[in-house]
């Protein structure tokens, strides 16, 4: 059953959560609505017809390394191509390099189109995205000149490379180091692990940017610097020139993401690798952090648009399934098993996951556009900080969720989503890295913790929780949503009590705080989601008065975001009370005991 | 890392928890503790040593089919050889079919162990005791002394045929039928699928019992009879005959536990397959289900297996791992990863997790040995009903929460943990079939519903919340455990509010109340696996105070279920509140809107 972009509930969304209109005036974008859904109906139509028919043979005949070169799943090269050539690499980048400059908002919405269709597929384009945002951070013009607008027409892609075989999570241990020489260049050796397309066969070059130390550095993460490494070397014409000292030297084997080739690269082994510092040395890491930002916020609609794959398959199954009479003897008959209740239930699990994940993404994606393009300087700074809290919590709480998600899909399936060719199971399996990916999900809960709560003393956190109560405010002015109110409020209570306590302990009792950093991270996710449910089943209510549109369509954004307060939201005070009276349990126990 | 067998914490809590010495007393069983320790000891030996080396190989070389027979992986043969020889096969089967007649108890410790070491080749021991089971049940006199001592002895295996493709959870459509012979035999004609260790070249037979319909039998479920169909003939002198009329033809490729082949038979193609009646006609579905709860039971185990292993390669992966500095600035040198607080909070809560699984599945062991061979009848009776509330718990939970165990599992792991050869993804993907075969979670939760909480009319349900009481009382009167009792109490009243919610509206609203069916077995799951982590806590403390056991394990076992009150038990309140306030949110949802 084949992936129908769900882009009523996009369009709704961005009109109505993200306030599409308002954040295109804001920006002086010149499109409207209708302009808004001819671009989705292309995306749809490139991502439904030609990436996703790639995505089951991806998982069945993944890219594999051959003479030393990858060579990719069949079906990829034509759909990048097509990707490329329509244009979409270069879609947010600025026309000043390539690109189309239209708003991430856009973007996210034609992101997830493209995660649904095939993730795998997706990564060689998320990373070239992350590579050409670095650049756009750090590199010189001529840099940009040079690499970007061949990274946007698809001639060649970007690649990452930070992780070392003892440098995961913890960047301060990287080992690679790079040599200044007399021209200016540097010569850089070392290895690399876990490189998305860090070899291909789609496009003619690489752009690998790679962290390393040059001879003088400080030790630690204040002395990494970061570079451009081509895979083949570019002449001063713009033409390829010999091959760089950069070998792959295998392609790891996978639980999911197969068709993505995740490459163990040396580099230097015959007398260095050339490379080019990118912006000034040791200053690698935070260039590395701006470009990190954007890859997160990535991940996480990786994360929805996963869900969304195994939400349709798993509805569709459900609605053809015959089997067992219902529970209410209202026939005695089989019936198909959408009808069962806990079938739907798990469907509304999902779908009220998915629609709350998608509200929070395209409402973050807003404010990024704020962030980054608004014209008053003190919007702009308040944008971002909403954006910067948001970003964990996009990454962190979808990609979580995602694990649920594509279990419950698998669920509803039965006996038949534990075989593969169902295809349920590959979606289990490649979201299982979403929470590892682009930093562990403790690693998002640290950013949340450290830099979003903290260092403004909670400001931007308990602002949202403010909002929230607004927004509980509206719900009970409003019979037909007023029993959404209390469960709103409850997990809005719930959410400052925890960062007051988050704020009022992380002096004096860390190890107590962080025990809880991941469960703050999930109710935080929890709240937003949720929140932004709310806000679309009030757009929904207001619609449905005005008798305007799609009455089925308005009817079950309600009753599913009714769903969310009444079946989700009610975690977030048990999340509270295990962060809160929980966190000496964790603090105060002694690992020999494990 | 290989696994070792949790001998310790087994005997722990075959002691305190289930109570093994009384039990035995009351069976007459002539086992001391030290007796239990020498057989658990060789238990662990054959296990670790001999078995748990095929599961990784299994996992990568599985099962095949060539020329219509089933292959099976590497080191299963040797492995299946020194199971049988060791008499393990037989170990809870009465003396008088060659088995040893121990209790359940017991044999649960084992079978633990087996399924850590490798879920996919116990598979077919555990196939082979529901054979046994169903013949015990059901079988003529003849028939039991003809097959079971053979199927113990390990040179024939046994197979459970009830799925077709359109009959799985609704067995009433089953449609294989079995024609009636002058000789008093069956001609069985049918498809079959899923069945676990269909084929294979363990043992020279196997003994398939399939459920298939006589031409005179009624439509639905009381039409369906139960035969035995042996791969190969049996001569009267108990030689083996020619091949009766059954194909493999095919094995299904799936996500996990893929070295246990799982076959699509076909019954008849040639004429009929010669089968035998079990018992009388149109009772299969009865024998069944005797059959099913023992093997449902094996599942859930299953379940507390595959967490252990998962667990024990995460904690050992973690204590070794180097990776950033602590939180609380203590060093300025990165450490081992399982002193970070969300490696501690992950490692508590697969540990705690499973030592609450562990207890309440131990204990459930202890019913049944009590509920089948007491020598009263009126306690054989209570502990039957007891034990049969407990099965879709020990089945629905242990199940359900080894998925969230074995994904932490991987999570621990950071990015090595995506990585096939590092082996936490295969627990992964192996955990994923358990709450779905012998009866998917939802069918357990219908069960418990259904035949455990509303026949009685909640007799047996509250009967356990007052036996909580009390052990919420005894926490509360010793100073180290007290904190213990708020948690476990809250629970208790989510429980019983759920419970009373069930009886008074599963009439009226069965809709609603089946909405929440699921979440009402992880409620309960989660009460019961507290509670008698409570129970160990309160032994490990009498311990303590004694001075006479391993004081760093006691420290841990009240630590571990301390952890559990606080951080898992809170999960109570907000299952209740989604089956209370959310039932409504299901059942009038409009499907129409998915």
């Amino acid at each position: 059953m084949p992936y129908i972009a769900p882009q009523k509930d996009m369009m709704f969304t961005l009109e109505h959560v993200a306030n599409l209109n308002q954040v295109f005036a804001d920006l002086g974008v010149d499109l409207d609505s209708e302009m808004v859904t001819g671009i989705l109906d292309e995306a749809a139509k490139l991502n439904q017809d030609i990436v996703a028919p790639t995505n089951r043979t991806g998982d069945v005949k993944p890219s594999y390394l051959h003479d030393g070169k990858v060579i990719t799943s069949p079906g990829f090269k034509e759909a990048f191509k097509a990707y490329t050539e329509g244009g979409w690499q270069g879609l947010s980048h600025p026309e000043s390099v390539g690109g189309q400059g239209l708003p991430k908002l856009l973007a996210t919405a034609c992101c997830e189109m493209l995660n649904s269709s095939n993730m795998s597929f997706a990564l060689c384009t998320l990373l070239t995205d992350g590579a050409i945002e670095a650049l756009l951070t750090a590199g010189s013009e001529r840099m940009k000149q040079q690499y970007i607008p061949r990274m946007i027409s698809g001639e060649w892609t970007g690649s990452m490379n930070l992780t070392e075989p003892q440098a995961g999570s913890d960047l301060a241990l990287v080992r690679s180091r790079a040599e200044p020489q007399p021209d200016g260049t540097y010569k850089v050796f070392g290895t690399k692990i876990f490189i998305t397309y860090g070899d291909h066969d789609l496009a003619e070059n690489i752009i690998h940017l790679v962290l390393a130390r040059t001879p003088t550095a400080p030790e630690g993460i204040r002395g990494i610097s970061l570079f451009i490494v081509p895979k083949r070397m570019v002449n001063a014409d713009g033409s390829l020139g010999a091959a760089n000292d950069v070998q792959c030297l295998s392609l790891e084997h996978k639980l999911g993401i197969k068709a993505s080739p995740t490459a163990v690269l040396q580099f230097g082994d015959n007398g260095g690798a050339t490379g080019y510092l990118v912006g000034e040395e040791n200053r690698g890491l935070e260039y590395m952090f701006v470009m990190m930002n954007a890859a997160r916020f990535s991940v996480g609609i990786q994360g929805l648009s996963v869900m969304e794959t195994a939400y349709q398959q798993a509805r569709d199954y459900a609605a053809e399934r015959i089997q067992s009479r219902p529970v209410d003897g209202s026939t005695r008959e089989a019936v198909a098993i959408i009808h069962h209740p806990d079938v739907k239930r798990m469907l509304l699990m999902m779908k009220a996951t998915i629609e709350g994940c998608r509200a929070m993404s395209y409402y973050t994606a807003g404010l990024s556009d704020i962030a980054h393009h608004h014209a008053d300087e003190s919007i702009r700074a308040k944008a971002l900080a909403q954006y910067e809290f948001m970003v964990p919590l996009v990454k962190g709480f979808n990609t979580e969720q995602s694990i649920e998600i594509t279990s419950l899909g698998v669920q509803v399936h039965g006996g038949m989503g534990f075989i593969e060719e169902t295809g349920a199971a590959q979606h289990y399996r490649d979201a299982r890295i979403l929470p590892i990916y682009e930093g562990t999900t403790a690693i998002q809960a640290n950013d949340l913790i450290g830099r979003k709560t903290i260092r403004d003393n909670g400001a931007v956190a308990l602002n949202f929780a403010d909002q929230i109560d607004e927004t509980v405010a509206q719900l009970s002015r409003i019979e037909s949503l007023a029993t959404m109110a209390q469960p709103l409020a409850n997990a809005n209570t719930a959410y400052r009590q925890v960062v007051t306590f988050v704020l009022n302990h992380s002096k004096n009792q860390p190890n107590h705080v962080f025990a809880g950093s991941v469960l703050y991270l999930k109710l935080a996710g929890l709240l937003m989601a949720g929140w932004h449910s709310a806000r679309a089943a009030l757009a929904a209510q207001q619609q449905a008065q005005n008798g305007t549109a799609d009455e089925l369509f308005l009817t079950g954004k309600m009753a599913t975001a009714n769903f969310y307060m009444q079946h989700i939201l009610p975690q977030t005070t048990a999340l509270a009370q295990a962060i809160i009276a929980g966190g000496d349990t964790v603090a105060d126990f002694d690992v020999s005991c494990f």
